[in-house]
């Protein structure tokens, strides 16, 4: 993998597309470039001026003295790609395209965009965007971008982003809460660079302490998956993901496809490999700051102390914690007959220690000191509304240095606080909420870094699992399987299913119950057939052969007289399951595994793994289900058999990366005991050909003004 | 109820421990009343100075010339009790303790409550704290308060708190994002006046558009509950709730007592009482913000408009609006085609419409009026990062005003904007998500609106529940039933039980399931026994007598010699649901319904209403549960029957209300099905009577800092 040095710590730098007027984008980007202090070479192209802003012009980049290192092209967008041939002929490394108007805008614009990617991938030189608002690292006071009034506040966390009005926000955030960003790049429409090369970049990055991205389309999601998974394994990766698809538009046929939506897959896969997933923006900016003061999380056992002296959001803070099911213990005896001596009559000394407003400022300082001191106390949350006291501030500054335990606060007008927590590294967080859960969330981050396997075990080698032959076979057959060759197809690969036949009509039902042993199931059977129990096309139990006859009549009275019958030995078993699979359009095949019916209905308690997995992950992906305990014994019945489970789990995964026409696949219910399981319904929609390859490019969003702006 | 007047807009005011020295609060109090331009009488009481800040003193209250109408005490705790004395014989309607050092303080500190109270009670003055930040009203300039430093910006939202700090967040919050303040009062211990009261007041005060609380410890549930109600029927009330009984103070014996616990119960009553009751604090401040512009919420269909030039911002939001579940219907073909001859061609016509940074700024006008004109739609959010174009600001105030449709917005980096959408109301929130949950809770809270029963209907009048016999017999005997007394209890009030028969011997017990008929379970009995299934104590499905005593004799070797029996006949039916009953501490008897097993210990999927409660409301109680379509026609199987659930809800109610000795009660598992339920298993807590009344006053926290500060 090059070296992305030449974007990032660039020896010169060409600005192409300047301007003289100061409302251009190209005046400012050129402004920001010398003003923020880069001390390396700088260039300007134009075809018409002598010089901008004092610095000499050349007509063209192939007329530089020497090949700049980077290129900023900010020109519009029909002017682009002439921009870059010249700056692949003239030997530039690395050059960021500003300018809008391409994919984003159609057809057209993506062809332009294929043009882009060709001359960078035959040039060996580095294409960020276009539509994106350019790079920045503070460290070298590079200023690379349509940004002009950034926080200049040097600090660990490097942020990339798809989108430039993100980076905006997170400017916004970093100047009002004064944490420092290291390196900031907005990548756009990704043509040639992606998230995943740019991670790997920042992990040996010793400026970067916090890897923070913003992600919409992820073009190359296993390549990010092993960037994240690499990167995590050194410092904290957070990832903000938007662009769920619209439940409407996901409208799935398959229970999978509905539980194993892209948002979900996202998440699951990427908290896999280590990287920390808020759900929403504020929570995204939290754990950047408080990973960028305490990047190996919080190590347990949980001990922590609430100091305050503010009741109400102290009692807040409290709440928080128990919902977070963060430990907030007792201090020792000892501590305590030392508190009680420093804070006024009506305070607490427990835990939360409520040092009340009445505390002598003088006296904070001992009783912070004694409360850090304790062995049962791991880390603290600082709580204070409108005492500003340096007092307080110099307290927990002073016990966090002596004691060495992690510290975060929750303070609100105490302008004195805040400079020095702000000034000292003290996270800060805007409500008591918020403060528990990054204190929470750094408890996790520990937790996981230990828990972390250096890298997913490959599934056991000894099986590479073989195309289908039922698959195979099939030709150019209508490309929807019925349910007896789903689970033929699953019996292929192992999957254990219920003993049943097909019967055409109700005599060959009647045959079949005959030969499985009553009492059995009787099913409508026809490829495509989906939701048969909503629709009176299931009966179980059914004890005789005028139970069959009867079953298969009220069946074509519902789904007319084409349709076909199944009939099965009825499974007994304590609990129903769902297994599933589905191809995800960034991340390939992927593994579900839940509790059936209601659960994975209504309260969505399933896990998922990408596939090829191993025993191991899919034991991790049961025990990880909210209502994992109706596994093990459970009132009294003995634990399912969890090897059959694990074992079934595996197989489905080897199905899927077998056979890629497999898009969508449900095993539900899987019916389970204590001696094994069985597969008792199956549904496999195939790929529609038609339909492959479908899966839009990710766009970016740039945050520019005004392209008609950019000087012609 | 005698009106507040004289503590919200007072015609006189006296001060009762001012000081001369700037670094007493009795100073901050006096100076912030002249000083922020109340217009009514100012008196000052004083031992010893002849005049304080220019107002001449008296040396006590009775000497004023006339009586104040209201009086702020900032003296020592010890001092207080006299004060007061002594303003009840001046005459004065209202009064307002600052002075912490009271029941937070002890037992000593209670006592002296219980005299400030008895003094109130018995002259007729209301008294508001101890341990309290004191009262503000901006519409009239009167700020009787510790707060010296307040955003001087009036509005309608009227905060009542019981934590000094939590108004001082208020106005931090108010200072930031603009918004107005009609009233604050600070509760502090709560002596005298409560928030039912003042709820109840503000309900009637014409300035007061949004009620706001902090509530901490409830010492009148039913009081505030029917307060919210009436009030809620006219404007918002919005709750913050703090104090959740930690999980390890509320160890419980019961599956309800762990279910019900005090915040669930808090958070259903006050819900179905028609008040708000976000979840933390910044969504408490973003809903009383939301509220304060749009009081009535806003009105279905749901048809939001995602409007903005930041993509990033705007993909985000469209993920929230998908996951809270909000309409975000396309445009009309007829709109659609407006906005795209405004926009850009690489901008979004659809919804959400992206008009993008490039958009010439005199055109924002015609593309939102476009957009807010189409009648799919009936609301919007505005979403800006960093692109600060007055004309944008314009066009949303504009076509709010000839659409008559709510507008909130999440913008960013953006000052002029952000200023006109202050002054025009239109709330901003600092996240999209913020935004798009604001927009949710709004939408909710019309639905509600609409939805909200004047009043709660009583239980069936015919019934008038009589306390049980069962329990009345029992006198002193041990306070703790066994299964079938359980059941019994149940029965008496109409509560369908299984058949069955206690069976001290294994003999008795072969008898009896000969008299139930095979097959049977055989249940080990023994008062206060709980969680026998898990321990070997359950034994269902028994064939025959053999098996009854081999189920006796595995029991035995279980709980020992002394253990007896229950022999029940087997229940059959489709689901298991769990009924329950707690006495609150400060609500009282509730009433529980969920679905059982792991759905209740899991997944928490239960519903809560006081009791009494009438069929209406138990079926409320069963359509609400997430896994309500369980108890329907699911899967080709009959629905339940729903009527006979609802009984045995409205009859546990019944139990509760006569029979206050009960504390806590689980109907665990009633196994329902399409002709109706029996109650398998059953649990009842008697109240120990040595822990009655141990439930513990609630306490204020005041903000005010150094009580030694007060002047003597």
């Amino acid at each position: 993998m090059p070296s992305l040095d030449a974007l990032f710590t660039p020896r010169s730098v060409a600005v192409v597309g300047a301007s003289r007027d100061p409302r251009k984008l190209g005046h400012v980007l050129l402004r920001n470039l010398l003003e923020y202090g880069y001390t390396g070479q700088v260039a300007v192209v134009h075809p018409a001026e002598p010089e901008l802003l004092g610095v000499a012009a050349s007509r063209r980049l192939t007329e530089l003295a020497a090949p700049p290192e980077l290129v900023l092209v900010s020109v519009p967008g029909d002017r682009v790609l002439g921009v870059v041939r010249e700056a692949a002929a003239a030997g530039a490394r690395a050059l960021v395209v500003l300018a809008s108007g391409f994919g984003e805008t159609g057809e057209a614009g993506q062809a332009a965009e294929l043009e882009l990617r060709a001359v960078a991938r035959s040039s060996g030189m580095r294409l960020v965007g276009p539509n994106c608002m350019g790079v920045y690292n503070s460290h070298r006071c590079l200023n690379g971008s349509y940004f002009w009034d950034l926080p200049r506040i040097p600090g660990g966390i490097s942020f990339v982003s798809q989108s430039g009005a993100y980076g905006g926000l997170l400017f916004e955030e970093a100047r009002r809460r004064r944490f420092g960003v290291a390196k900031f790049l907005s990548l756009g429409n990704q043509v040639d660079l992606t998230h995943a090369e740019v991670v790997a970049y920042l992990a040996e990055d010793v400026e970067t302490t916090v890897v923070a991205l913003f992600i919409e389309g992820v073009p190359d999601g296993p390549a990010l998956r092993a960037a994240v998974q690499r990167t995590a394994a050194r410092k904290p990766v957070v990832v903000l993901k938007a662009g769920r698809t619209p439940a409407g538009r996901r409208a799935s046929r398959s229970h999978t496809g509905a539980l194993a939506g892209d948002a979900e897959v996202f998440r699951a896969l990427l908290t896999q490999a280590g990287a920390v997933v808020p759900r929403e923006t504020e929570e995204f900016f939290d754990l950047c700051l408080a990973l960028a003061s305490y990047p190996t999380g919080i190590p347990g056992p949980e001990g922590l102390a609430l100091l305050t002296i503010s009741g109400g959001p102290c009692v807040i803070a409290s709440d928080a914690c128990e919902e977070l099911g963060l430990g907030v213990p007792p201090l020792r005896e000892e501590t305590r007959a030392r508190v009680r001596a420093l804070i006024p009559p009506f305070g607490a000394s427990g835990n939360p220690v409520d040092m009340t407003p009445q505390m002598e400022p003088e006296r904070f300082g001992a009783c912070v000191d004694a409360v850090l001191g304790d062995e049962a106390i791991t880390g603290a949350l600082a709580i204070n509304v409108g005492l500003d006291e340096p007092e307080f501030a110099q307290a927990f500054v002073e016990a966090r240095r002596r004691s060495g335990k992690p510290i975060l606060a929750c303070v609100a007008a105490v302008p004195q606080i805040q400079q020095v927590f702000e000034a000292q590294g003290i996270p800060i967080f805007p409500s008591p909420e918020r403060a528990a859960r990054a204190y929470a969330a750094l408890v996790r981050y520990a937790r996981a870094r230990l828990a972390c396997a250096p890298a997913p075990e490959p599934a056991d080698a000894a099986r590479t699992p073989r195309r289908s032959r039922l698959l195979a076979s099939r030709g150019r057959e209508p490309r929807v399987l019925d349910e007896v060759q789903a689970k033929a197809l699953l019996a292929e690969y192992g999957v254990a299913v219920v003993a049943e036949r097909a019967a055409p009509t109700a005599d060959q039902a009647v045959e079949a119950a005959a030969a499985l042993g009553f009492p059995v199931a009787v099913k409508a059977l026809r490829p495509g057939l989906l939701h048969k129990s909503d629709r009176g096309g299931v009966w179980l139990d059914v004890p005789d052969a005028p139970g069959v006859r009867s079953a298969c009549g009220a069946i074509r009275e519902r789904f007319g007289p084409e349709v076909g019958f199944v009939v099965q030995a009825m499974a007994r078993g304590r609990v129903e399951l769902i297994l599933g699979g589905r191809r995800d359009p960034s991340f390939g095949p992927v593994v579900l595994a839940g509790l059936g019916g209601i659960h994975a209905e209504v309260y969505r308690d399933v896990a998922l793994r990408p596939a090829p997995l191993n025993a191991g992950q899919a034991r991790a992906m049961l025990r990880e289900l909210s209502a994992a305990k109706l596994l093990g014994a459970y009132r009294g019945s003995p634990p399912l058999n969890e090897t059959a489970l694990v074992e079934q789990i595996v197989r489905v995964g080897e199905l899927l990366v077998a056979n890629p026409e497999v898009r969508e696949l449900d095993v539900n219910p899987l019916i389970a005991g204590p001696d094994g399981c069985v597969a008792v319904d199956a549904v496999v929609l195939l790929e529609d050909e038609t339909a492959q390859g479908a899966a839009a490019a990710p766009r970016g969003h740039g945050g520019e003004k005004a392209l008609e702006m950019a000087e012609a």
